[in-house]
């Protein structure tokens, strides 16, 4: 089973690589580009579980490790690959 | 139009913080895990593009900043949001 996990910054809290992508590529000509948010992406396998249970393991990932509750949030999803 | 960007390392390349939450997560219990791979996810919102300059835009900040070709790949999705 394979999760894909997306970790990123909750409304309102300050994106500091993102705000200094978002300068670079203005100065870079990108005119239209409006926001930028930097997050992370996180693939995990797991060997020899259902895909309820590896659901189950990634949300747990995620809650005891992952992500910071405080300023962060996260979503994911699990597939048989 | 807002713009999902995956990056990832390429096959072969060390992926130090993958390999600490991995022996992490291993430590905490999770003994079905296999493997845990760490990138980036960044979302881009434009004004005023279709979604076909939308793309081209991605794909052109993402060769020219966002991802090192040397180690890193990038997927990326556009829909208008």
């Amino acid at each position: 089973m394979k999760a894909k996990i997306y970790i990123t910054y909750k409304e309102g809290i300050l994106d500091p690589e993102g705000n200094t992508v978002k300068r670079a590529l203005k100065s870079m000509g990108f005119e239209t580009l409006d926001t930028v948010q930097f997050g992370k992406y996180i693939e995990m396998t797991f060997n020899g579980v259902t895909k309820e249970k590896a659901e189950l393991l990634t949300d747990d990932a995620c809650r005891k490790l992952l992500a910071n509750h405080n300023t962060q949030s996260y979503t994911f999803e699990v597939t048989d690959e």
